[in-house]
């Protein structure tokens, strides 16, 4: 049988388009002893795919040109020679950007049987969710009655992570690129809201919404973000630095903050994190999270483009603000 | 009787010159009881006392236009209505920049006896070695066997934290700015140097001498050492933040590094910090310190200015790297 796949047809030079992408059937062995063939239903496309598309050494592999693209996916057991992994299981991968594949079981795991969609394992139950949960518990270890800011407050980790902050007792103020979005992260409790893009100095905003400082800030973005929080951060703040996505499509190298000696001044704790380190808390995060879910205490949000034709789209989107909360694609 | 002292005339701009200070002299009343005359014999210029000179909030309050200056001296007493401080006894305050001075005995401690000069409780058995024991210890917690980035590695801090370093087990890389420097640092143990003025690419130059990577950077500059840095980091390093030295002096904000993404990329620990809030375990480190001067394994280094009126040129010349280990100036 044959699977469609999305390969890597040119590496991009700042913000991806079309062109980076090619679409490609390619043939798929019978499976053999032990195999088992997928079809995927859901696919995920995540900011830090980005970075895989450049060719340097980093924490994880660059893509090949050619070779198809990799992230994660949900998919059904379609024919099986695997006991472990009968027909209609429903099974969480990364060979995403495929509509087929055969395994042999290999880093695939099965999904528990839940009330809710499977494709939030791509989100607020996946590796976004456990990034949200892992950087402010494990990283900043941030307290109740604490000020919280996330930046990018409507992706897919921060939308989980406002919601979370919420959950710890913090006073969480976000910021997003929309008045849209800030109507909507409102309604999931977030105490301030500040649109980036119409508040004029974000510092000043920031101060606004924070007269007395910030404890944690949950960075996602890079560049003024970081500046605005660091001049707002109170002493001893924690910054958990889980992206910069401002900065994951320059061509040219964009200066830093140049207030880094706040630092010095408020005696800052800064640090980075991916959140495959932290894999063996999964258990613990999933049960929270799963409990949240179940009361209604966390609402899961998604964007979802339909047809593996459209997954470059919806990536690219990614970097054009076009989603809210997770975004995915929907590939049956 | 009458004390000189040097006041602020007016706040810097950029690098401080001569103007900025004035000498003055004022009437001292006569001792009350519980009160003594402290002859300062020996004050200390520090880099920090730059940003006081700035009218911002800050962790320490800004000096005034038109006040005596402050910092750390070494004084003895001539004159005593207080038991606790008898004629003859050798004091430590910050009542530097003046000759002489009264006071009730308040944030005034007596020196041990040592056999050693007592002019090094303005530096190696000082804040500032005590500065370099805090960070590599409670900040980094440097461990045997890795390799430590110390920048401005012959100044007050750096010269004891690369000699720390080596006392601690680790391979320690040093940058200078200056071939005299490179070469008394090495006399220090140091295992590599680096000038920076002439190395060329900073991050060549760090990668060459630390081929495997940095465990730990003991930040004294920021600007490009700290762009070096973060690209030679080994993964999971940590950077102890004690000054930016290269920008104290700004007029305009310089930007930061453009390769921040490296604290995500290398899951990178950055940590600010101020040794006043660690002075609890001074105690600890001055029986360390103690003990490897009395054994010969740390070499205490001075460059002395003689004269109060000299204080300000002596000030200055840190910022033109004109000391080599602990800049202090001779009161008598």
């Amino acid at each position: 049988m044959n699977a469609k796949q999305i390969q890597l047809k040119s590496r991009p030079e700042g913000l991806p388009n079309a062109n980076n992408f090619a679409e490609a059937e390619v043939a798929l062995a019978a499976i053999k002893d032990g195999e088992f063939l997928v079809k995927n239903l859901w696919m995920s496309v995540d900011p830090y795919m980005r970075g895989r598309m450049i060719d340097r050494k980093s924490y994880i592999a660059p893509f090949e040109i050619g070779a198809v693209l990799e992230g994660g996916a949900i998919g059904e057991v379609i024919e099986s020679n695997n006991s472990e992994f009968p027909v209609g299981s429903k099974v969480n991968s990364m060979h995403g950007w495929r509509s087929h594949y055969v395994t042999d079981g290999t880093e695939i795991t099965r999904l528990p049987q839940t009330p809710i969609s499977e494709s939030h394992f791509l989100g607020v139950l996946g590796m976004p969710g456990m990034t949200a949960w892992t950087g402010l518990n494990r990283i900043a270890e941030l307290k109740s009655g604490e000020t919280l800011f996330v930046s990018a407050a409507s992706g897919a980790v921060g939308s989980v992570a406002v919601q979370i902050g919420k959950l710890m007792g913090a006073r969480v103020i976000a910021s997003v690129g929309s008045d849209e979005k800030a109507e909507h992260i409102k309604s999931l409790g977030v105490d301030a809201v500040i649109n980036y893009k119409t508040c004029g100095d974000l510092t000043a905003a920031l101060a606004q919404a924070a007269p007395e400082g910030i404890d944690v800030y949950f960075e996602n973005v890079g560049g003024e973000h970081l500046t605005a929080a660091l001049n707002n951060m109170k002493d001893h703040g924690r910054i958990a630095v889980c992206g910069m996505i401002a900065q994951y499509n320059d061509t040219v190298p964009t200066p830093g903050p140049a207030n880094l000696a706040q630092i010095i001044m408020k005696k800052l704790k800064i640090e980075g994190f991916i959140v495959f380190e932290h894999w063996a808390h999964y258990p613990e995060f999933a049960k929270q999270m799963g409990q949240w879910l179940a009361e209604g205490k966390v609402t899961a949000e998604q964007t979802v483009y339909e047809g593996l034709s459209n997954a470059p789209e919806a990536f690219i989107g990614l970097f054009e603000g076009k989603n809210r909360g997770k975004m995915i694609v929907k590939l049956t």
